[in-house]
């Protein structure tokens, strides 16, 4: 372990300031843009570094290849065959808006650092290694989470997305070459995520690493309230037809539905327009996220946020529009792969795997869509002491995250062996 | 009144289409921004074409001068005795973002239009006519509504403006030069704004034109509502410190509170960070325009939506500070001014004098801001069949306005002599 610490640190220094704000400390780093750019030149560096083959697909998400003989310098050969055998490990680059270090990034540098730990215990693998970084997880710049991934699997479709359009007006089609689904998964025989833990469920339990069970089914709705803009100083209240008001009533309704029932319903995006402090909003754009434990509540929850969502527009004179924009049904990880991992992670100790923690998440992975793909995939957690994450104050501590990197190590090592 | 028209309408078709949206139809026109250039440029050409001296003071108004004799071509001599003596009209040329035609323009089109009407009569004006248009008038860009009039006068100081930054971060000390109030006001005797009205009050009294009584005090409040920003799918309801819930129920309480009340309470403009789908957010920016018919009852209103909002805060477990952004106290037009437009208007009819409709108004203007500060002011509206304001629907019939065209050069005849 101690030849991989001080690459595992330095690969954490050279990070750390790329799309950082001085002002919160959080993370800017939307796909395609500068600070994503900049990861994915040291994703190529490192890829290079450690003598790996780079592959971009017709999405952007990166691929380095570690042949065969898993020997530095190994290229993955035209026509070798790897079909199917080729054992995949990465996470992502990029981050939510004002979002923290680890949801992503942490997957990826622990995924080259248990390479060099690999290397440096002589481990001579029998299939080929791949690192992967996705495009796009997070749907901070599209709308659309786990997007690179889903377009790699075929779940996402090309000709529906192309013309998705960013903030500025930029499309995604200007900035990816496109295509069907992308081939290169078909040599991939299964998929270990490494990931920082969005709950305090690690620390609860004491353990600094965990595995995951399934996702929970998840999905993000468009909500569009139209009324009509008119003058905030001279319209009489009642005879104004205002979304806010609707849009208002509406979260609120969110919060209590999926706070009763130990679900989750949040409203934290919004277009106001025109958006102005003396005009009456016309129209008001509002995201809902929303999640459950099983898909019959989860839909349940949506359709009765939908309902008093219209009972409150037809009071203020205003029309609501809900469209689904991307809904990912319940995923359960592949579980002879979970034991796989879980022993190797315990060292072959039967007292070990019971002890190691096994972990429902409500946050949507691109482990989950390449599961759900038909390519067996399989979590790794590290501990988050507060929980919280998609903000600033995520955190891992660097003990924990070393206990990650050797937890990765082990269970690559036997899935490549 | 033949010699005007074909006048007024080239004046209208020029203006149409300068920052207009083809979607909506609405006006995009935003203080030194493109399309406001475009309107300056078209200011400085109608001045020109005129004969009038045009000046720019330190904070983007725009004033064209009609010297003495009123001749076309006269210019103010320097050093001439015109101090306290101008009579002004006028209005400004920005809207709010997706806007009508006529909020401004309507003003500023009926007084080149009353000046050429007035030397078709062959009139000799007595004093010096200027006709301006004043600056950021509705605050769509520096969140400060009647900006360059405040300015001016004085009202407002540079030392505290110079650094408001709009939504792209330009700063307004880099678009103005700035400086103390400006002199050219102690020019002006009296100012007569001609607006559209932005109600239904002339379309249930069946009048084209009326003469404003007072604005109702009126201002903007910013609540920042700060909470902490956390993972939409893996924070509990329960463990969230989520300041949309905060916002949400504010708005709902403002909304009633006002409704109750004959008042008028809106929030349409809001800043959600990071506003991203699957973020709870951790702060929310949200200004509060609110308006009463006497100045107590809108501190205690404002006052009353602020205990709300706090009341709300303290169970989300977020944060609640309010800042008085700009507030505009009740204000009476001049009376005796008032009467000698009303009996300019109605042609020194007494019966029709008495039948001209005298209206509040709850919107703030630059007449508001030059009356505050001393300079006698006055206002005529022109009928808006729909009452809607501050949207693309924003109308007003055109023999509507060329009664206001000609009701304007009556009054300035009046006052010119």
């Amino acid at each position: 372990m101690t030849q991989a610490l001080p690459d595992f640190e330095r690969m954490w220094a050279d990070l750390a300031p790329i799309g950082r704000s001085a002002a919160s400390g959080g993370y800017f780093r939307q796909p395609w843009a500068a600070a994503d750019q900049e990861l994915r030149a040291w994703f190529a560096e490192q890829a290079a570094a450690r003598g790996l083959g780079l592959t971009e697909d017709a999405f952007g998400n990166l691929v380095a290849w570690c042949g065969a003989s898993g020997e530095p310098g190994a290229q993955r050969a035209e026509g070798e065959p790897t079909t199917g055998r080729a054992v995949l490990t990465g996470s992502h680059l990029d981050s939510v808006l004002d979002g923290g270090a680890f949801d992503g990034p942490l997957g990826i540098v622990s995924a080259f650092a248990a390479l060099d730990l690999l290397r440096a215990r002589g481990l001579r693998p029998a299939r080929p290694l791949a690192i992967a970084a996705f495009a796009e997880e997070e749907g901070s710049r599209f709308g659309r989470a786990c997007l690179g991934s889903r377009l790699a699997v075929g779940a996402a479709d090309w000709s529906e997305v192309a013309g998705l359009t960013d903030d500025r007006g930029v499309r995604l089609g200007d900035l990816v070459p496109g295509g069907p689904a992308e081939p290169w998964l078909a040599e991939i025989g299964c998929y270990l995520e490494l990931h920082v833990e969005q709950g305090r469920a690690l620390v609860d339990l004491g353990a600094p690493v965990g595995v995951a069970a399934g996702i929970w089914p998840h999905g993000r709705w468009r909500f569009d309230v139209t009324g009509r803009a008119d003058h905030a100083g001279t319209t009489r209240m009642e005879d104004r037809a205002d979304p806010m008001l609707t849009y208002a009533m509406t979260a609120l309704a969110a919060n209590k539905q999926a706070r009763l029932a130990g679900q989750r319903a949040t409203f934290g995006r919004l277009e106001v327009s025109p958006n102005g402090t003396n005009a009456v909003p016309g129209h008001l754009r509002a995201w809902l996220d929303a999640r459950a434990d099983n898909e019959s509540d989860l839909h349940a929850m949506v359709a009765g946020i939908q309902t008093q969502a219209e009972a409150r527009a037809k009071r203020d004179g205003t029309r609501v529009e809900v469209t689904a924009e991307s809904v990912s049904g319940a995923v359960s990880f592949d579980e002879p792969l979970a034991r796989r991992v879980a022993g190797a992670v315990a060292g072959g100790d039967r007292a070990r795997v019971r002890r190691l923690p096994v972990l429902p998440t409500q946050a949507g992975h691109d482990a989950g869509i390449l599961q759900a793909a038909g390519v067996s995939s399989a979590m790794l957690f590290v501990r988050n002491p507060t929980g919280i994450s998609h903000a600033p104050e995520e955190f891992a501590p660097m003990a924990d995250c070393l206990a990650g990197v050797e937890a990765l190590a082990d269970a690559l090592a036997e899935l490549l062996a």
